[in-house]
């Protein structure tokens, strides 16, 4: 593999290849999640509650490419996100953040070439994969850089220890880069909220940012997140990040600045969780048996939403109705999937009959009898 | 080791040392749990409601050896628990059931000697545990067995494999002994319930038995494996087992069958929850940061349930105010520690704090910053 000289000089080179983002407001911060945990819309909150405080936070989003949605599909249902880069200096000058399409810019365009090449080749995937996400962060100008590893079963990262590890290279490479990068390992082992798939995806989090209230899941990893940018951007005290990002939430603070983000890239500020439409062909399944919830399989619930058509189809996805530890009784909603075409929508319950994306267990586990 | 003829040979040699029940009722039923799980108070409702159907279960039971409180040492507190053979002999051809201390009888005595030298030369403990429970069943008379295997982090069988394996050996074991037994993979990885302690756990299984409701964890393992007796007694149709035990438990009729247990035991039929004394001298532990219980440690809550004077003390104990999966805010209260001396509960403060019993984790489960 490269080593971190190697990889340093290879994120630079990569972003060098292509256009550098200027703008004229500092500090500047960014946030990344490495993905893979399905409903992941966090950075939707995470953005505008860290640019209510006055900090900068150019954004820029990848589309998913084996995920239910990334955060531009997310974006997209509520305003475009395709820009040039100096309509992005010209929006984030403004008001200090954007959501936008990263794969529109020529931002580090060597990346996708080296990447396809040496991953045919299989050289150092965690090197490459370090200097995709760090090229862009430095095309962008970004200072302080917060890298969200979720962590947990079914997602990229699967124990702890990897994450320690990988957390360590994107700090060792954020040093060589001139950039002050943190990490949060975050708990990734189910979807996060209620929702996948855009549509589903952006309601929920227009909803949780409107209302200051939303699923525990999405509220305290929103906040949480944010809660470290604003102190690495010097804003809050150490130790009461998370406290003033959960204020700025409730107050409406970073609802208004989500307003002025889908205003600026040319959406509707006023749209409504209501306006947004939502794939109507459904099919709900319930639980065959009463019990505890104790797993659900984030490739599972990714596959099924990609079989009911998401991310092209953006009104296609999955809502789930229980999360792991809840009761359920026989009968009781799992989770419901939207698709647009009654098409998509029996592909999707197929594999949803094959796999078991929830898993309900009882207190008993297993009877073994005569044998 | 042990092949399973010579346990075999073990088990039957074992009980044929000592006194032989004869019960004049025929099919008789066992239950028995291999234990390691806190809470476990589940066979105080599964034996009233297994009789309740006219199927005979005369249930012999230990007293805590390493744990907070065995089954022997929860009913003590609705009844006396010492009787001779003779007396349970006439107490089960009158009622079918009781729920004795095994310790008092003279069943298998060579089981204790044996296994005492023969730990001390650590000679195939699995060989000596199946030998030493099953020859007390031998014992007993008992013809349809089901054993008990919790299973999970922090108790004796940690396995789904494990607890396997163990399952087939009882099985085998059981045919060598003309004994037909099942065995039931129980979930073991939290306590059972929200009660660890004699007098805590007598309480929560009485109202439970009496109301027809009580936690989750409790009433799903009760009726799953009295459920399971059904089936093997014949009395419930294949499947239907654990529907049947749900309704004997909420009509009454297992508290009725436990009234005439007690009564005929020597105690007060009429005891009501609130008449058993609970240790006075308390301290509650609150949770120190929102977020997730992620995980309630067993060998944790039992030290310091004996720290504060299990089961010697029986008002002594843990209440839990909440179980794995449930959200708290900080400040909300995870557990009660129950003494009857402030001596005892120093003490268990003091285990409590070295220890973490409870785990909360939000979101983001570690920060790394500048390293």
């Amino acid at each position: 593999g490269l080593d971190m000289d190697e990889i340093a000089w290879l994120t630079m080179a990569m972003a060098e290849t292509g256009d550098m983002l200027d703008i004229d407001r500092k500090p500047i911060m960014d946030v990344h999640s490495i993905g893979g945990v399905p409903g992941n819309k966090t950075n939707v909150l995470v953005v505008p509650i860290v640019a209510a405080t006055g900090l900068t936070i150019p954004k820029t989003s990848s589309r998913a490419i084996t995920s239910a949605a990334g955060t531009a599909d997310v974006v997209e249902v509520l305003a475009p996100v395709t820009h040039s880069l100096d309509e992005i200096k010209r929006i984030v000058e403004k008001i200090g953040a954007c959501l936008v399409w990263g794969g529109a810019l020529n931002l580090a365009p060597a990346d996708d070439l080296t990447i396809k090449a040496e991953r045919a080749l299989s050289i150092d995937p965690r090197g490459l994969m370090l200097a995709s996400i760090m090229s862009k962060k430095y095309a962008m100008g970004s200072q302080y850089v917060l890298i969200d590893i979720p962590t947990g079963e079914g997602v990229k990262v699967e124990t702890i220890e990897e994450a320690r590890s990988l957390a360590k290279d994107f700090i060792e490479l954020g040093k060589r880069l001139g950039q002050y990068v943190e990490t949060a390992i975050t708990y990734g082992g189910q979807p996060i909220g209620h929702t996948v798939g855009p549509a589903l995806e952006a309601k929920e989090a227009l909803e949780t940012i409107m209302t200051g209230k939303g699923p525990g899941s999405l509220v305290e990893k929103a906040t949480g997140l944010a809660g470290i940018l604003l102190e690495m951007g010097g804003v809050a005290p150490a130790g009461m990040g998370k406290k003033m990002a959960k204020e700025i939430l409730e107050s409406g603070k970073a609802y208004e600045k989500l307003k002025e983000i889908i205003a600026e890239q040319g959406g509707d500020p006023n749209i409504k969780p209501d306006d947004i439409p939502i794939g109507d062909k459904t099919y709900t399944f319930v639980a065959q048996t009463s019990g505890y919830v104790t797993k659900i399989d984030n490739k599972a619930i990714a596959t099924i939403a990609r079989a009911a058509g998401a991310p092209e189809d953006k009104g296609a996805g999955i809502l789930l109705h229980v999360k792991v530890g809840e009761k359920v009784k026989e009968g009781d909603p799992l989770f419901t999937i939207h698709a647009e075409s009654e098409v998509r929508l029996d592909q999707a319950i197929i594999h949803a009959r094959r796999m078991e994306p929830i898993r309900i267990e009882g207190m008993v586990l297993q009877r073994i009898g005569n044998i």
